[in-house]
């Protein structure tokens, strides 16, 4: 298990005040709905500063220099956020042209971006290649192959990364599982295909190859998997040096270090972890021979989970005797698929105050025409309101970049928390503004 | 079970022609590829009208004038379906203000529009009475007294049903069954909240009492489901007439008639169910001396889904011995998030040429960075490559509503094509779009 932290909260950004109100980045949160409506929203900036350095400067004390963090984007994806991973100097995993072409709105310097994906296009590759994307995180020989023809029609030599599947099963859900070697992602090891793509990748003229790349999957609370996933990683970098020479120069170990959504979950230690990590691989490179790679690692969720909070309003709340009380809220699974998706769990909390002894477990659902529309079920409310406000915690990751409009239900606004003051960023979708693609 | 259709392929708008390539609505689907791109969404317009003539008709028969179609377009809600609801004269049920706008858009009479939802808010029941919806489907006594308060203001008597759960389990997955007791919508009959509400409605000055409306679920195979939801229906309508004197004139008994997507299930034979559910209505009202009330069907994903496809490209092809070959697509669960939300079941065919005797079982996955995104499993396919084209079938209910951006994936465009003439009706979202809400 990751060393811990112990909080009163799930995070330190998540207090009440004098009154008892329920306040996140140091804002209460009433106001916040009043400006801003409900349902919404909110990142505290200031969190995910504070992630970002201390993974940067976890990464400097174990590597110095030969360490380096990406930002997954996929996690939440929007211009500011590429904004705040340019201010912070870190790298971004993208996976998409639309991930591209948001960074790229940001002004983030693309040379530092990776571009991941089981299935690049050819347009895709055409895309990244024109606005200057750094590295490819190459999936299979197939887009080795059209890299290496599209890079010859334009006079590139493109720098990739080799995804490979270290056999790895981190213990997670099987939907957010991907080190396996049964896997859509990466070429295997164990079956050889990692060492054939290496080949390949050595003998093409327009691809430059820096490295390998993996990653085991996400909600991961045992710091044994990512020392057991360097440890097949360096393996077979050592094995690769030892057989053809080549010497990679980086090394993706992935991300996926758990976060905390509720309290029975601990708050990992990214600093312990990442100094656990990097003496664990110092140790078996030099055991291997092993000149260090530059060691990348690739946090998402883990780095915006808890800067973010989705507030709500509470609707109708129905006491079925004999069965259970439902609470609903103007939201649902339209802003958070998460349950419906993987019975994901979350902590939500009554905004007016504590639940305290005259809670009672509610299922807390939303607002669409579907019975798995849930957002939680035992959740423990004081007796609710319509207009009552709900928070539900720990949305910043796969929340807003997950959202539908299922039911016609347009998407909420994003409003960032820096210093105390509230901005928005993106602004609330309205019901025009759905037909906006309809010809 | 419902008495069947059998067909040689899922549906009679899917064919081949005779090259071998795999025809929709009558047309090859290649140039449609070549035109439009994929991944694509297609809708067969002919059959969307045939499919509302037949309930149409179908009730007709059973009922003369006392029967009225409901499409229920959180199946798929654009602009051109409303149309065509509206050519058809269908009534339809909406459940947001993003649907009784889309509907507005297409001209659709919005006197003939029903509004569902468990969670209406303030500001919906105002937005739905400006805009002249004809009815409001009541999910629970908060909501009666907002329309009543919100009525009053506004000099209006609002047309209501009250929605109520009849206690019948569908059989079908839980996300989608809806009118068991324990459920977020609507009023329990066993519990004496639909006999406490129905009270309440005819107790408002400004609620205008019409009936009564109930939901069991979707995917509904079984014929015996709908006559023990009318049975209960009609008697809790029977028992309100003997001890208030009031007689419902509408009734609505709901949708959810099945659908095939594989050959495994059976082609539901809607005129044959219509007619037993008629003839077992209209004995049941004679038993308990009960004038018939207009009685409505609400089908959705009958009326849409098999006059739906999904057209993808193949990109990466991957074969892990001792495990299994995964065919990666353009596209996945951005555009069709059902497996990864239900596990739900597809067909999935080669656009070149039938499967053959050389066909192998392959995950067909999507192209997000997720190990859920999977379209479907075990799909037997002829050896694939790059470029080359499927099709998921029966894909016109619950796709492009429940689309999203996640991985920043611009959403497919849809093409309608009518008497073999195609016709862009939504266009392609650019990487450019995504940014259009972002301040």
């Amino acid at each position: 298990m990751i060393n811990t932290i112990s909080r009163e909260y799930i995070c330190e950004n998540i207090t009440r005040d004098e009154t008892g109100e329920l306040c996140f980045a140091g804002l209460p949160l009433s106001p916040l709905a009043r400006t801003y409506g409900t349902p919404l929203y909110l990142y505290d900036e200031d969190r995910i500063r504070e992630r970002c350095r201390t993974y940067r400067e976890a990464m400097q004390k174990a590597f110095g220099d030969g360490g380096r963090v990406l930002y997954a984007s996929k996690a939440a994806s929007f211009r500011r956020l590429y904004e705040i991973m340019r201010e912070e100097d870190l790298g971004v995993d993208v996976v998409s042209c639309g991930e591209i072409c948001t960074a790229n709105a940001a002004g983030f310097p693309l040379e530092n971006a990776y571009f991941h994906s089981n299935n690049k296009t050819d347009a895709d590759i055409v895309y990244a290649m024109e606005h200057g994307v750094g590295y490819f995180v190459v999936d299979n020989e197939e887009e080795l192959y059209a890299i290496d023809r599209i890079g010859g029609e334009r006079g590139i030599r493109q720098k990739v990364l080799l995804r490979l599947t270290p056999g790895i099963d981190p213990h997670t859900y099987a939907a957010v599982a991907t080190g396996k070697v049964d896997s859509k992602f990466g070429s295997a090891i164990e079956t050889g295909q990692a060492e054939a793509i290496t080949d390949v990748a050595l003998s093409l003229a327009n691809v430059n190859l820096c490295g390998f790349h993996c990653h085991v999957g996400s909600q991961v609370f045992e710091a044994d998997v990512f020392l057991r996933t360097a440890n097949v990683m360096l393996t077979f970098v050592a094995h690769i040096y030892q057989t053809r020479g080549y010497l990679a120069t980086q090394l993706d170990i992935g991300g996926g270090i758990g976060v905390r959504y509720t309290k029975e979950q601990p708050t990992p230690d990214i600093a312990a972890c990442i100094a656990e990590i990097g003496a664990y691989i110092k140790e078996r490179a030099h055991e291997l021979s092993l000149p260090l790679p530059t060691i990348l690692l690739e946090p998402g969720r883990s780095l915006v989970a808890d800067a973010g909070l989705t507030l709500y309003t509470v609707g109708t709340v129905k006491h079925i005797p004999g069965y259970k009380t439902y609470v609903s809220v103007d939201g649902g699974m339209t802003d958070n698929p998460r349950f419906a998706l993987y019975g994901a769990p979350y902590t939500i909390l009554p905004v007016a105050a504590e639940a305290g002894d005259g809670a009672t477990p509610c299922s807390v659902v939303g607002r669409c025409c579907e019975s798995g529309d849930i957002l939680q079920e035992n959740v423990p409310l004081p007796p609710m309101r319509r207009g009552d406000l709900l928070a539900c915690l720990t949305t910043g990751a796969y929340h807003y970049s997950m959202a539908s409009n299922y039911n016609r239900i347009p998407r909420p606004p994003v409003v960032m928390i820096k210093n105390k003051t509230a901005q928005l960023v993106i602004r609330r979708e309205t019901v025009e503004d759905l037909l906006h693609l309809e010809v």
